[in-house]
């Protein structure tokens, strides 16, 4: 008699899978090109000026024009999905998102998760899975370092849950640990002609509120080819069949999509805001269908100087996303949660340019 | 008086335009670059491994990341539309399939196809036309070679048919032909967590079934730009005026596209099944729609060690591609034809590493 | 008590914002790589041999296979978006445009306008700016030179209004001004097998009319995709939430990716008019909407030899470009109008290999 055949299909890892302190390697390692810069471009709006022309990175001191920091997330982000969120109820929060190196063309691109914590929930069907996730380059440098947490269904509601353990994640990353992935700046080569704004990182202050003013409708073929560029799988965004039987009856729009929009459109305002450094922290409050309409404006919540820097220097930004109304008025919270239209709030610290 | 004007757009040959024998080198030559290959990644969804990452490539003994397979098929199979199909009325099939050397981003691809079968249909206003097409890099060296007949309607049903020609064709390339387009691979190097799946040439049985779990809904937006990317240029993918006025009131969606999704959906499965050597067959049983879900399933027919080699060994696998309908009970032929939501049947060669 | 915080956003110019001989220098500057060419081609069809093939470019005597004349002509008129037609009422129309140097993957576009011509509206509520725009490559070689004049809004109907001033444009650009951006090229090598086309120069008439047969539907996503390709902000394309609320209640689609489309169905009849040296004007007949079929023909309005040069000639094209209407009988103007179905009237000089 033969032995049996082993499974080959994955169906992903269920809340009792994890165990505190695992280590797991993601698959596909992914090469980015020229190429990906030009497609993530047409697909989300991008004009911040080093990640769009050689020359204007190579002036103010990048070695080649980068990879869009939020290319190489979504990128780093995809590989964890099938390990990590295929059985996730909820996407709950990243945290203490740090950018470590710069991304460049020719750059191959892998991603290791470590489980840092883990809770069942009191409905003992599901638990919270905490992963501190790498991305490294092919020289094994860090280039990406994050926590994001999920609700992740448990296989059997009576399985034994471990000791519960939630580890303590900063309210924002340290102003001492931002801007390894920025080399240092030519700040005078940094023409504010052709960068699309005279405003720099003096220019800005805590508590000043900017609306981005523009608004940019989604289309299915556009989430899901840049969903399907970062080799995300998440059911959720590609399978009409099965989601038109789900709770929207509709496909989800890539809650990292709705980000990369928001940072397009914040170029209206925001356009020397060259370089994110960090992100302290994101809630995708409300789902963003195909159809809609998403606008953004950002609030300036704390400047920093560098230490040791006097080329760039740090803006906290809070940046809110909309669907279908334009955010003149700046929508934020309500009472206990948030004005009804907002779908994103994303915390960031971002680098720009100082005066010379 | 002046010499009349020559005609200069090309109605496309009809049945009898064709002469057996007869060689015809097709217009355009297409170079393929990184942009080419992120491209079909975003609008299929590939995740195999060495198609993904130039480090996982060289790993495992390839000079550079490789164009994948079915991409570098579908440039080649475009350039025949315009002198082959275009008043084809149905694509018959294709057969002898057989990739010989891989290509990389830099080469250039160009085809030339053979009339190797002519026979007309007895209603006399058709005929099937028999095609072996080869595809060539920028050294003249081929890289594809396949046999496919479709049916091509006549100018004039009262023209005189060639004598009836029907080329012999192998029902499966054989395994003594497969392998050409596959260095030898390192197989200690072919990284089971990196390429997202432990199992090898020999963790696979002839008879044993794989459900390859997820759905992918097409848009056309997806769909015609994919297809324009091959430079195919068939009408009933791209022009709905005329299209909502035929059969099915739709565009077609061009069945290498249907073909692609099926590959990126049996990652789920075969992930080590890095490389298609052969395609031993092919039937579009029913058209595929934008706003259709496709599912797949695939069986290993046969599994067979290459002569001279103890890196890789090939897998017969038959895919099956549903629309609408997951294939957890693998649906296939019913009675005469087939169950009613199978779009695609596919027979392949694929290599996957041998285990170390 | 601080000083205001100056405004960070642009509401763009208005008419009264422009300054008779004024110089723009526009952000954001753009690299174009392999992926740009390739993604042009997927979302427009572009067939044409020196643009497709590394291998027919560098025979026929180019250093390396060109970005598509129109790829860089919408990248370039992209940047000017945002400093000149935010407020712009209506794209008025294009003359005397001129590609001089051709550009090549690894090329950085950037963009300086100078303004040639103002004139208020008789209501005094807009007026037209006539800008001169030139794209330049990074080593500050002009690429493209051309004039567009849009009707844009005043801020304050009872704003002073300045010396109306309109320039004068050719009607055609001069015959010794063609041809720039062409290396000589060695016609002997122009395969008319790998080209599509046996004709040449020599076989095209004044007055001959050609339909280019085919049509193509648009969608929403892929002329977004396209636009944003070119760093073209332009609202009307983008935002269905408050074009919904407009004159149309839909997102308009770019005039140049409808003379991009226009430009790659014309393959079919002129295969071998490989380059366009100049865009001598163009007219947007009536708005394109996604969902819509496009169909095209052209007049070979005047041919003319290039002086001192033997290699290629030029052809003057007059090209039609329809919605939701075939061409067969040629459709152009009707009465004071135009039939009202055409939606592009684009006259080009094109430029063709000679015969051997």
């Amino acid at each position: 008699m033969a032995a049996p055949v082993p499974p080959k299909t994955s169906a992903g890892r269920f809340f009792e899978d994890f165990r505190l302190g695992q280590t797991i390697r993601h698959a596909t390692p992914r090469t980015l090109n020229g190429g990906d810069a030009s497609l993530y471009l047409a697909l989300t709006g991008g004009r911040f000026a080093p990640q769009s022309a050689e020359t204007f990175a190579r002036a103010i001191g990048y070695p080649a024009s980068p990879i869009d920091d939020l290319l190489a997330f979504h990128v780093v982000f995809g590989k964890t999905v099938s390990d990590v969120s295929l059985n996730a109820v909820a996407n709950l929060g990243y945290a203490d998102c740090r950018f470590l190196k710069p991304a460049f063309p020719g750059d191959t691109l892998s991603a290791v998760s470590q489980v840092i914590g883990l809770k069942e929930n009191s409905n003992r069907e599901s638990g919270v899975v905490y992963v501190r996730s790498k991305g490294f380059n092919q020289r094994a440098e860090a280039v990406i370092d994050y926590v994001r947490w999920v609700m992740v269904r448990k296989r059997d509601a009576n399985a034994a849950a471990p000791e519960p353990r939630v580890p303590k994640l900063p309210e924002a990353v340290r102003v001492a640990d931002l801007g390894a992935a920025c080399p240092r700046i030519d700040r005078a080569a940094f023409d504010p002609e052709l960068s699309g704004s005279p405003h720099r990182f003096e220019d800005y202050r805590a508590g000043e509120r900017i609306d981005h003013v523009d608004g940019v409708t989604v289309e299915e073929a556009e989430h899901q080819s840049a969903t399907r560029l970062y080799q995300n799988t998440a059911k959720v965004h590609f399978n009409q069949f099965s989601e038109g039987q789900g709770r929207f009856g509709r496909r989800l729009i890539y809650g990292g999509h709705v980000i990369s929009l928001a940072r397009a459109l914040s170029f209206n305002g925001l356009a020397n805001a060259f370089h994110i450094a960090a992100i302290n922290g994101g809630r995708h409050v409300a789902p963003l269908f195909a159809g809609d309409t998403l606008f953004a404006w950002s609030e300036i919540v704390e400047t920093a100087a560098l230490p040791g820097r006097d080329d760039v220097g740090a803006l906290r930004v809070r940046t809110v996303a909309t669907k279908n109304r334009p955010c003149v008025d700046f929508p934020w919270r309500e009472g206990e949660g948030y004005e009804p239209h907002v779908v994103l709030e994303l915390d960031t610290w971002a680098l720009a340019p100082r005066r010379t």
